[in-house]
């Protein structure tokens, strides 16, 4: 009886990441390919599916485990994805299944990461946490008694997509004060020339088309006012956010992953602060916010693998 | 073999209800007494087991649910109750069995209703919904793939304390902005009494001490524009809230109870336009907003029933 191999799959916006997977989170070989590497979703599923057959070699694969923007755990599909070439509904867990004779599970990106970090990483042995993503957009995924929570239709757990400043910011999403658009790496950007505007000639950096996250924490680690008061900003909004969100499931841990959590400290420290004041008072002294351990660039594919590993 | 009974107890801050309650969620007898009819917790509880004996004459008792503001469905406990005459740690759950040998299954008040209304109202057979209770404050009790949330310590679904209006009204909690501190029946007094002021003359109703949410809902139904006003803000940031709250757990149905619940379309019609308005578009038009199904006298009851009825 030979080891058990899982094909961990995260399609993203640019790139698709593949990734040989064993029971205990090792990836053994890995490949990454452009998602607009092929015309339909069903050739480019072929193509995954081949490149994924020759990383394994003679090993055997066992499952199918795909992370996917608007990913749906219950009928493994993605819909509308916004950032993915394919329009419309595309059956991922079908036509994956098709081509390899393998079960092929699907969620969303965010829960797949929460799923890594439950079997791989920090939330080992954890049943009460929340999984928050901080990137381009902001993605999280919770878990309650142990459970990945999906909700009625497979689409719960889009707090990025909830309310934090009510007639804010205008999200991508159509409406105002998202907390995606506070706490994400554009989100801190937008922050940052709110700042620079108020307060010409104060920071270092510039408003500039190519002003990145990691240009103000660069700014912020050199001690500029400006870039400590966007990265301070951004700690109280999300820490009222997690504080609500706290309310919600009583979690023990609160996981943070990608782009902003790469901060350290710089981040991290006024958002424990902010969590801890906004926090109904039962609640206090009681959740942990950690970085995740999972590293940033296998996450993704140790999270689709870990998906896959729970369902066999 | 007799039909099953259970004793349901709907701990409050004034009375004591007990019921009991068979297998469909008939109350076959009921009785009400004042909470602080005993100096300690323990004469308190014996009295109340006394009592439910009495009730119960001849027909056989198979489990003990309560309901209590702060009850933890984990350690049987509450602590700290700002309403119940008694301080500290009260472990109601071990005091409730010691008298009467039974097991005795305990949580707090607005998780008891939600038990209630999935197993005897209107969420009978479903899997994902919110509940929420709109009285003197705001409770919520949470359900995912058919299981109450409770979070790590037994702690969650606390939607009244959510913060909704950063830096918002003062809330008896010490912080500001809760939920609780506009949607329940002393917020939109609260929000009624800042319209009048603002607005002198306008209205029928008069600033009082002994202005009740009754009175601005009869000044609505006759068409009282600043009762009127008074709802729509009240639904405004309810609909937020909730919309927010469908971005955690997705579900099918929200359920409203108690106090606001029962002014029907006044409240609902804003309320499911600013819940529409507010939810992410993955979202829209997929979740039903309804009034509970249990009548008001009976929930409590019939939710601690259910609670230990779903325990056997």
């Amino acid at each position: 009886m030979g080891k058990t191999y899982i094909a961990g799959i995260d399609i993203g916006g640019t790139g698709t990441k593949i990734g040989l997977v064993d029971e205990k989170g090792n990836i053994v070989s890995q490949a990454t390919m452009p998602t607009n590497c092929a015309t339909t979703a069903k050739e480019f599923i072929e193509t995954v599916w081949n490149k994924t057959v020759g990383l394994a070699g003679n090993l055997t694969i066992s499952g199918i485990g795909i992370g996917a923007p608007n990913g749906n755990y219950y009928n493994g599909c993605i819909e509308n994805a916004p950032n993915l070439p394919w329009r419309g509904r595309i059956e991922l867990s079908r036509m994956f299944s098709e081509v390899s004779g393998l079960r092929a599970i699907v969620t969303n990106d965010a829960n797949a990461a929460a799923m890594g970090e439950m079997k791989f990483g920090g939330a080992k042995g954890l049943d009460h946490f929340i999984y928050i993503t901080l990137g381009t957009g902001v993605g999280s995924g919770i878990v309650s008694g142990g459970k990945m929570i999906y909700g009625h239709d497979g689409m719960a757990g889009e707090l990025g997509h909830t309310i934090v400043v009510p007639g804010g910011r205008s999200c991508g999403c159509g409406r105002r004060g998202c907390l995606e658009m506070y706490a994400s790496v554009r989100g801190i950007v937008f922050t940052m020339n709110e700042l620079m505007q108020a307060n010409p000639g104060v920071s270092a950096l510039e408003t500039t088309e190519n002003l990145q996250s990691k240009h103000i924490y660069q700014a912020a680690v050199n001690g500029d006012k400006l870039a400590l008061q966007a990265f301070d900003i951004t700690a109280s909004v999300l820490g009222i956010a997690l504080a609500n969100a706290v309310a919600f499931s009583s979690p023990s841990h609160i996981f943070i992953f990608g782009g902003l959590a790469n901060s350290g400290d710089i981040l991290m420290q006024p958002l424990r602060r902010y969590f801890e004041e906004n926090l109904l008072n039962v609640y206090q002294n009681k959740v942990c916010i950690e970085p995740s351990l999972l590293p940033d660039s296998d996450a993704a594919i140790l999270g689709a693998a870990a998906l896959a590993l729970d369902d066999l």
